[in-house]
């Protein structure tokens, strides 16, 4: 951009997602998409939702209609509050802040800490549309070493010593893009490094409650004595994302800086989707029905695993995620997953090249899968699919596209 | 605010929002209220978005909640392009950003085009909610000219010249809070003297549709040959704003950004929403349902402007505004509508004062009324008791609180 354009500085920073062009190509249902960070249509609780909606008109008439308050509808942040004791958080609902998707927790988080050319730490690779809400903001990224148990809390007082970052953020729970989750001893550590060096912790975890196998994990925010830890979550998988909603808890000093921004951004969330939503909660079995989304998950986690083993060549590894929608893929050094995916696309497979997931360099052998989103006939034939180009490719020679 | 605060700059620049102290206390249901911006709930289609959802829900199914296009949903936008035609702006469907209302237009406007220091040129007063956004992302304002017509075109060039602004926000119809509509010839006349200058226009339109005497304007829009002018509006006033649903019009240089921004902002606005609204839309009389809020809201004005005529004593006058939600009283210079608000609310009547509106200083002898959501009856008591309290303020003696 030339110093002759009316747009911000910011924009300049902003890259076009190549996410975004994929999932287009990919909405072409022939298709076999591994690429969205979708959830399963067919287990939405359309009938539910439904019954819901129209309750919620006829208990609240116009009031679900009205404009309301930009903290949230009071009832669902009081349902949300109890959920939080659940999950090992104390959080009275004044606290608790329902915003549009969790992807708005970034933007507002962003908004209360970051000046131009501020630090963020962050896992490396990390949520693509973190990236670009931070960069939008102007914000700088540094990464922090990770490894199969998640990022490596002693390595972050030398990062906060050397580039005074106003937070970290962090995806604790198999995180986007590679279903890593972060060591319950490595939490209470990143706690209390926290305290120790007034850091800021924004914990991202939509995918907490998608967990198929192993125990539960407290959040970070479990061990959060010193009230520096903003942890966000979102109905977007336990419900349905179309409804936008997601919340934040965060300690009254910053809950007051991000209801400020949160009504300059939109005023509030949708009332309607959150009276709806709330009555939903309230009339349906939640245990029930996560258990039917974790089961199939895990199959289907299940399935591609297995079919890749069988698939890919030589030189390939991937994660084996405990829960969530995602698995990661290393290929051999020689991989260009960008080149990979144009020949992929051509053979109607796809999924999304580990380079949109670095903030600054790298991704170039790595790509992200989604299993989350596929029934198990499409995982069969898409990993049948991926995992011939990857063996041609391998024996040095392109199959020709299909 | 000190510099060892962890928090942005931009958070500095953000006053809290006296508006929504204001509404909190005018919650109480014993206290008649012409504080808040609100559309009258008795008139919102309860009934007839009862029965799109149910449709929607059967006709979409899991598509209608999940993630969605960041553009919006495709029929929606095109039911848009075609009210927009209706208003007289040619607006292809793909210039068509849906939005989580349009208060969040302004943010993405804002992060679009505005650095530290920026400058917009507003009315002044002008919207609160709009100069907290511009704030948020740390924009100056400059105030231009206005008379009963509206704001001064011929003075937007010597503006232009010496603070470089990058942009002009303008609501032209019924403007808020002053009611004040912007006379047609200078709708052109600002049209040509942006294509002139290079100056972009944000055309904010929330009200336009609520015209109950006198004919419709064309939008500036609809002068803007050089694809300058930024149209915003919203479903809020037509429909409901528990819906959140707003949209803006832009030329594709900037839509492209602006869409980045949206997506970095909340990835899309709640499907949900925007399949309910689109059924509603296609299933109702619109004209039908928009003549009736008109005809309430023209008989709310008329009353309260008569009332007012009764009731408030020499030196006070107020705009008559030919549709919209607000009329905009001066007082004396001696007044503090501040003041004026404190012994308001201990007689269990409330506005908003003057000061609110004002990017700067201002407005101290001013306050807005708000009489679209106050029945008749509400509107005589409300009048009333302020009519008495700014009688014996004049008269130099406060009376008893009730």
């Amino acid at each position: 951009m030339s110093d002759s354009s009316p747009f911000a500085h910011r924009l300049e920073k902003l890259r076009p997602s190549t996410i975004r062009e994929i999932l287009k190509v990919t909405a072409q249902p022939e298709i076999i998409s591994f690429a969205g960070g979708l959830p399963a249509p067919e287990l939405f609780p359309v009938d539910a939702v439904r019954a819901a909606a129209d309750f919620a008109l006829q208990k609240y008439g116009a009031s679900c209609l009205q404009y309301g308050p930009s903290e949230g509808f009071r009832p669902l942040r009081e349902w949300i509050s109890a959920e939080m004791a659940t999950r090992g958080v104390t959080a009275p609902a004044d606290q608790v802040l329902v915003t549009t998707g969790s992807q708005q927790v970034l933007d507002l988080v962003g908004k209360a800490y970051l000046n131009p050319g501020d630090v963020v730490l962050t896992e490396n690779p990390t949520y693509l549309a973190a990236i670009q809400s931070f960069q939008a903001l102007e914000g700088e990224f540094v990464p922090v070493p990770t490894d199969a148990g998640g990022l490596i809390p002693d390595a972050v007082p030398d990062l906060v010593r050397r580039h005074r970052p106003k937070f970290l953020y962090t995806i604790p729970n198999f995180q986007n893009p590679t279903g890593v989750t972060l060591a319950r001893e490595r939490r209470a550590r990143l706690a209390a490094i926290a305290a120790e060096h007034r850091l800021v912790i924004v914990e991202d975890d939509p995918y907490g409650q998608l967990r198929y196998r192993g125990e539960p994990i407290e959040p970070i925010k479990h061990w959060d004595a010193a009230g520096l830890v903003l942890y966000a979550s979102t109905f977007s998988k336990t419900i349905a994302p179309g409804l936008r909603l997601g919340w934040t808890v965060a300690n009254p000093e910053v809950f007051n800086r991000l209801l400020i921004l949160k009504q300059a951004s939109d005023l509030h969330t949708s009332m309607f989707d959150q009276t709806v939503a709330h009555t939903y909660l309230t009339q349906t079995d939640q245990t029930a029905h996560l258990n039917r989304i974790r089961r199939a998950y895990g199959e289907r986690f299940g399935l591609m695993d297995e079919l890749l083993r069988e698939a890919l060549p030589a030189g390939y590894t991937w994660t084996k995620p405990d829960g969530g929608m995602f698995l990661w893929v290393t290929g051999p050094d020689s991989l260009d997953s960008a080149d990979l995916l144009q020949e992929a696309i051509a053979h109607k497979v796809a999924f999304v090249p580990g380079r949109d997931f670095f903030p600054r360099e790298g991704g170039r052998n790595h790509f992200r899968l989604n299993f989350s989103n596929s029934t198990p006939e499409r995982i069969r034939e898409g990993v049948s699919r991926l995992g011939e180009l990857c063996r041609v490719r391998q024996a040095g020679t392109a199959p020709a596209a299909r």
